[in-house]
């Protein structure tokens, strides 16, 4: 007889706060962090984890908690794990760790989620100038759906995943991070500075890399496609793998627009693991200046939710101020979430509604063309069967235009202000 | 009794030269380009068009037509074609043009299309740097699907499309394209110099803007999911519309790597259209200094290939030589298709080869985040189907790794010499 | 260079009578019907039909046609084709015929097709003694879709198939057919009777099987998903194997309810043979007393339409009558049909209007449980795309029930007189 | 804030007896079986419920429990439910009930399964005289994955259901059914007497209906696309509509064919209600004698699991012996399932192996063609994915064909024993 339940390697208690965990949590990637439990190759385990905030936000009614959130504190995750074969000996450096995602969800007890705007001063977003003040919407789940008070008329499954899958850097993997990412941190320092923690971690806090951005060992990658029967092939750069996952989504757009913008939730993992020894080399060939500089490999599998018509919106390398830009995919896809946001806005949806939406829904953000200099194409789809009328563009043949009725919209702040600019962290802009 | 078959407006027969063609062609986007034929509301029509380079392309041995091809004649355009309503009356601008892509497919005895690299100094493409040299590949059709002796192992299904369908610019709109490519202009002319034609077409040759890329209009949008059964809202800037369309694709993977990079060939349509009038107030908002500022939108229907399993290459915005760049998709598109190359060259394939087919095969790319400062993350998804082998990652025990056979290689010129590195048309390098 | 077009081996010309065709039809199954061309394994070619009647219904305003049609004709089949390998040695007893439909469609110029309701005393129907009278629809095709005048608020792409692909039986097998037929022929004459032929005809005419029901050699199996990209394994029974084909639909439902229940259609298919030395016996098992006792396999590929938002309707094996049945499969199916009829019908259609769509829209007919003693339960799955308004069951506060306007209705007869009850011909119902 | 969780209305303990349990278990449909709680409409609810044989069949090495499994017992199941309006009111017969599925799956600590082939002489099966002895698989799951130790090579994901929702029949249709059930019941008493229970159920147990069947109140329908995200209408004949579920399946084939041929299991269902007032009439026509004469409806959204290639079995209604049946689906059904059992067990599985397979994977059941006389075509595909190697017909040149590996073999019991044929129930044999 097979061992019927998945083991539970790190349980969650969503009534306490991360430092009281049974298990320690960690928010930052670095090779010293303790594996915090043992998992055999194919071994199917359980792990439990908080949202990325760690129980901050709340299911109230404003905006304020995500308008002053401490973002230097953030992600926690849940691990590491020391991944062994069925000899007991620990995944080597330049292995492939092989992980399925078997299942996934929401703690029972937890159904609900969060999609947020930051604030301008606080964290940004892709259209941060467009949508400085900070705004939230509450999502609670009917088992695979996902509904919101604040953004009525749409109800949708979600293609549930983790945001952040990775193992651990190795030293000097660490230290490639730091020093490439450096001349960006100086720059904006609160992106990059490290949480100030107990005293034996005081040497690992100022070594260990953020979690926000995604990395050669997996981390925040954010691919809304890694659900259910899932599989990440990731490297491993330290013995044991340690392998670290958090971040919980019901369910996210391509891009995560608003940042704040997968509905977020704490949620539970069921995992299974496979070591391809040696599969580094085999399978991964670096494109950079040492042989750390890969990326992880993912196969999707048959069990997503899957919809038959989308609408799509295009934009180019044309800014909003009219600049052309030389085929910039940042700058078309931009230009296609604001064509997005403009058309479904004539729906009855303020702009933030909508902005919030296409963070959170299943939509699909493409590459569409990359090459037809000077313009980047990029297309935003929208699955049309998420909404409760048909959002398509029909013929007004004496027939009003489209619904102008106002919804009730995302829950705001006691006072918005006044926000200057957002500087231009690329160094791309003119003076 | 409804008429039964689409009436032929543009014919096209592909022993002949473009410009010996019964329906002139035209290879530019203007105003006063006139309308080849009238076409009305809710008819069924057939366009046919050579491919966009019009025949000078060749199904022989040598990549020598790629290396030296004159681009700055391309695209040849079917069209324009006058649209009025089911009472004679034009188009107007100001309102929206929805055109049904109802069939489309390659011309009866001529089911064959290529794609290329072109030579770094004649046309590049995303890679250019990598793949600095003029190489072929040509593929044959067995009704839907299509081969390459270049690029054995490999079939697939068309996700068939025309790369460009648009309406005509008006004056005003044509000068904001002038002007806000000039400064590119000026630093790359051949990209978009005006060709010289007869003498009539003096002035429109001079102001005229080059079909390269996508812009307000549609246009050159190579979005490859623009198949049978999707519909496109387009603006409409000039009386009558003036919609144009060519440069059709058997399939091309998002992005259009190479250039190009689709399975070109010549082709029919066969297009139904409304008129929605005052559609474009109603439905498009301007997101620029202008009312023109817009894009069309897209619906897609029912009837793509659908594929049920992907392997999935990542990609973050360090580029390869280790630099960190600050969110920029186009940087993480790159490193994901380099990443996927590189796999797949483990197969037996040439890196040039891989190079084409992830240009030509129905492959997505995703922008999978675009907050996460200082990555963004993009993704390359490929189905396994289309390969005649299991291209996944698996376990090595005691079996060889991926299969290492040599397999014929792409079309290549006489000789490919010494080339220079391509010089930053955006402005972004560092000197 | 490979040749580029697939060849012509039986071309038709609409326009003629089937005995007027260039290269001569059948329409019986016998072995001695000569081959009228070779085919090489691995040659892409392409073979023209007309509709199953031979051209004997009309796109005129009445269903006068249907009521009076010889069925004794039908169908007629292009063919027979001989299989050779690539060193000329034709298709054996023993082997796999492996056809791959690489494209199929309606004949360039006659883009249309019909879906009618046979007259009770001739042809009749799955549903023949609740719609007795001839009726008749036209479809139009717009590229990959079709509309009626008669059936309006429904269009839908087509999964196109050809109702018959078969191979030639044997002696031994076609002595089977009549053997084991013989006993329904007898208490129905007119649907196995033999058709008078010319002179040389008359040995095989009193042979030759009837092409209405599929058997082992495949023949009219009318299976909708058998589309672009599908491929099917006949076994090969006669040298040479002697490969037809017909019946082209441009859509069916499964069950094909209506029995001229497809959109019947002339047609082309686009074809490519492998031959599978010895397939029969690796891959084919009789089942039944003699080793010709198979069932041809089928692929499908990826290409067929999706739809994901599908109404089913369920059926149990009590029929209308309200007597029970053991585990029946036929009447469950018939309850499934018949209660979608009724649903439908609330939305302004007449029943007739349903009966036929459900015979020829790409609805789902599926055997849920055939082991639940004593009903079996049969389901009907339609998807909802197909229609221009939203069917199904809604809240009805304050708002009225389903849509009640008559719409335009199928085409009729001149009369249609008073008919008997039909003779059950399985032998199951009482006295 | 809305309230987060499901409401548990049936809890189950596995570890007790269906007769220990909280809250009673039922295993007849009759009107008076006393409701066990009350549900709002609107309001998700969860619902747990024993496997339908309440914990009799083991995890173990034997098929005992099978060959000896007292089947007058079953379904045990969960229920039934008054459902209210907002207002208090009570579902009313007449109205319609839509029962959304949010979500469902194991019970947590009771991950497994099991499929079964009953012995002849106890239960039988869609293919009984062909596989006439007990056999068991267990199944574990992954998630939302399930393997096998007794059926190797094959994994696939859940297409989960309740084989049984229903609400209960009023006093009337319990009539019918027990009137026109009984001619059966006479020629086979052991399938519908009835369950003898304590004192108080007396009466009731007299009347009640077996569970077997799927009938007009839904029931026992076994449709395996009822899944996460499905909707079900259903007839509301008794006052509070006494909704009951039960029988619950990781994954079954479309006609459960070996008849304990799902992956049988304990389970739990996110149910939530809407009353669609006076909609019986609006929306259902009954077909029969009676208005109590209709079936349910369902609706089937975006999460099922999509295979893109497919490999198909055909049959047609001539019997294993050669017999002409005419359209006789169920007879075409049962050769496309023995077609497809020969047809895989050429891959060295045993034929039994292969019949559970098809009984509990995700293959479609199609009724392919009804009204080509006298062969009715029915059909079954498989999705090729769920095979660990590839299983299509290939050219054999120099190869071996299909594996012939022996793999190890369902459970037996301890003596089959020489068994009888089973007698037809349908009195439709020939003496």
């Amino acid at each position: 007889m097979a061992p019927l339940t998945p083991r539970l390697v790190v349980p969650i208690d969503v009534k306490k706060q991360p430092w009281e965990q049974k298990i320690p949590l960690h928010n930052r990637w670095h090779p010293d962090i303790p594996p915090v439990a043992d998992v055999t190759e194919g071994e199917l385990f359980r792990v439990e984890m908080v949202d990325w905030t760690g129980g901050r936000i709340r299911d109230d009614n404003s905006a304020d908690d995500i308008k002053f959130l401490d973002l230097t504190i953030t992600h926690y995750l849940s691990g590491p794990l020391r991944i062994v074969d069925s000899e007991g000996l620990p995944a080597s450096p330049g292995d492939l760790l092989a992980v399925e995602i078997c299942n996934l969800g929401p703690l029972p007890g937890d159904e609900w989620g969060y999609t947020a705007i930051f604030e301008r001063e606080n964290g940004g977003g892709f259209l941060t100038d467009h949508f400085p003040s900070a705004r939230k919407a509450i999502w609670y789940f009917e088992g695979i759906y996902a509904y919101s008070p604040q953004i009525p008329g749409v109800r949708f499954p979600g293609l549930t995943h983790p945001g952040i899958v990775g193992t651990a850097p190795s030293v000097e993997l660490l230290h490639i991070w730091n020093e490439r990412e450096k001349k960006l941190a100086e720059t904006s320092p609160e992106t990059l500075k490290i949480q100030k923690e107990t005293a034996g971690w005081h040497k690992m806090a100022n070594e260990a890399a953020r979690t926000i951005p995604g990395r050669e060992n997996g981390g925040n990658c954010d691919i809304k496609n890694l659900s259910r029967g899932s599989k990440v092939y990731l490297p491993v750069f330290v013995e044991g793998a340690n392998l670290s996952t958090g971040d919980m989504h019901f369910s996210q757009g391509d891009g995560e627009v608003s940042f704040c913008g997968a509905i977020e939730m704490s949620g539970f993992l069921e995992l299974k693991c496979e070591i391809i020894r040696g599969g580094m080399k085999e399978y991964l060939t670096p494109v950079g200046p040492t042989p750390l500089h890969v990326n992880p490999i993912f196969e999707i599998g048959p069990v997503e939710p899957r919809f038959s018509e989308w609408l799509v919106f295009e934009g180019i390398s044309v800014d909003e101020s009219g600049k052309q830009h030389f085929l910039d995919a940042s700058v078309a896809y931009k230009r296609a979430v604001l064509n997005a946001i403009e058309y479904l806005s004539k729906f009855g949806y303020s702009k933030e509604q909508v902005y919030l939406l296409l963070s959170c829904c299943p939509c699909e953000g493409r590459i569409s063309g990359i090459v037809d200099s000077p313009n980047a194409v990029a297309t935003l789809a929208i699955p049309t069967a998420i909404f409760d009328e048909d959002i398509r563009p029909k013929h007004l043949r004496g027939r009003p235009g489209p619904k102008l009725i106002r919804l009730p919209d995302l829950l705001s702040c006691s006072s918005d202000g006044h926000l200057p600019v957002t500087q231009d962290q690329s160094g791309r802009s003119e003076p």
